[in-house]
């Protein structure tokens, strides 16, 4: 695609100095997810595997279960006063099996029929949706593995550094490798391609990996783990009470606060092995 | 509320060490937006100041453009099994010259009807929907003021010190002082619950204030200072390209990376007043 990062001029000020410069800015660009011909849904997002962006929202949202599901996904071409093509638009098909998508897709998960609209709700919205069932993935991970996560993702993101601007999704087995990065700069969607990359591999459920995100655990990217059948979520930084409470009611680990040798594990501390002989009080605050 | 944190039991690992103990989570809950008594959106936020998120939501989609236009919100009572209210739910009735807004409010700003979407379409039906003109605005600061802001706004920050789970919005006038700090889960939250709350106040169109930003500023962000008439926004970290695009088509001014007395101008460098004697090129790389 080659879009993925422009470069502009700007007026950097440094204390009482300032000079002209090129800066390299992340692209934003929006997309438009049609399903069978009709219009579903418009996210700004990153141009780049624009393919597993669309297949792993659709997945993330109930709509797609596997490669089985999907027949094909194009982009639309031309209907601007040029004719060309922005590849900001773009249709996927899905097999005839697949019943079309509720059209209020952002409200599935949330909304309650009646004023008691919680977060106990919208985990029960969740539970039936989600097809797999994590809580017996028998994945052990150590703390030394997971605590190396962060700087594997880091070292294989290829446009942060340049620009300062991208969210990452990784996906790593039980020995560190690397299996699929995403960048984006909207964290949500770089889950969702990173979903939709092993959707359209058919790897899904993601059995026996850990899914490692650059930024914060929401309850919206806990919810993508789960209906990615993925059974370890790790973020660098912290989730919030709802992301951690549908971990728990799913059997989801939830790590958080990643960073060095340290972590927390907010649920689903079954599968870290500790060894045993270290597990001392500490002392200091974190 | 008192429901913007709770304390939650966690598996804390430090090295090979490890203990139990309790970790305050920034809450996360699902809110839904009512307009005239009909389902509009749910948002996943930070409970507290609602009314003002729903508000600047309104205000950001181009729905409510001042006080005059709002007639009431309230929380929908308890459809609950016990009847309790979840306070999840409200309801914001518009004053009656008010048209209802279009219920594809997501797709608004972005869709065109035709193949041709891209972030010119889109910038362009920002453009149609914004009622103010920030060009013309007399906002004058200098690059000491604007390096000011990012401690005022920490140190005004009350919850994410003990979640770092925060993203923080704060409104501030010519002299750096604070109007408005407002925190959420979610970055845009923050600003439409800042946004909300001067449009409460009759204060809109925000002229000569700077809205400062915990993280990036993406186009969306963007677009809630214009349709709040913001002439100036400061961000922490990296903007997006397409944000400095609907920058420099608006007149508004963007700055980013502002970090320490550094900081980048992507946008509206006219209302930067630097001191001309020092303006000299620096050799040393970002």
């Amino acid at each position: 695609m080659g879009r993925v990062t422009t470069r502009e001029k700007v007026l950097r000020i440094r204390g009482a100095a300032s000079d002209d410069r090129a800066d390299t800015l992340v692209v934003e660009e929006p997309l438009e997810i049609r399903f069978g011909g009709s219009p579903l849904t418009v996210t700004m997002r990153t141009p780049g595997d624009d393919f597993d962006l669309a297949a792993g929202f659709l997945a993330s949202e109930g709509v797609l279960a596997g490669a089985e599901d999907l027949e094909s996904i194009r982009y639309c071409a031309g209907a601007t006063a040029d004719g060309s093509n922005t590849y900001n638009v773009l249709d996927v098909a899905a097999a005839p099996h697949v019943p079309p998508p509720d059209t209020s897709l952002e409200r599935n998960f949330y909304t309650s029929s009646s004023c008691g609209l919680c977060g106990k709700a919208s985990i029960d919205a969740v539970r039936t949706a989600v097809r797999w069932d994590v809580s017996g993935d028998a994945l052990e991970v150590t703390p030394e593995l997971l605590a190396s996560l962060p700087d594997r993702l880091r070292e294989a993101q290829r446009v942060f550094d340049r620009t300062g601007g991208l969210h990452a999704a990784g996906l790593f087995d039980t020995e560190g490798r690397l299996l699929c990065l995403r960048e984006d700069v909207g964290r949500h969607n770089a889950v969702d391609k990173l979903v939709g990359w092993a959707l359209r591999q058919g790897m899904l459920p993601l059995r026996n990996t850990v899914l490692m995100v650059s930024g914060r655990a929401s309850f919206e990217l806990v919810q993508k783990a789960l209906m990615a059948g993925v059974p370890a979520l790790a973020a660098v930084s912290a989730p919030s009470s709802l992301a951690v409470e549908l971990a728990r009611e799913h059997g989801l680990t939830l790590v958080g606060f990643l960073r060095g040798d340290s972590m927390n594990v907010y649920a689903g501390r079954n599968r870290i092995t500790l060894e045993t002989a270290s597990q001392t009080p500490m002392a200091a605050p974190r």
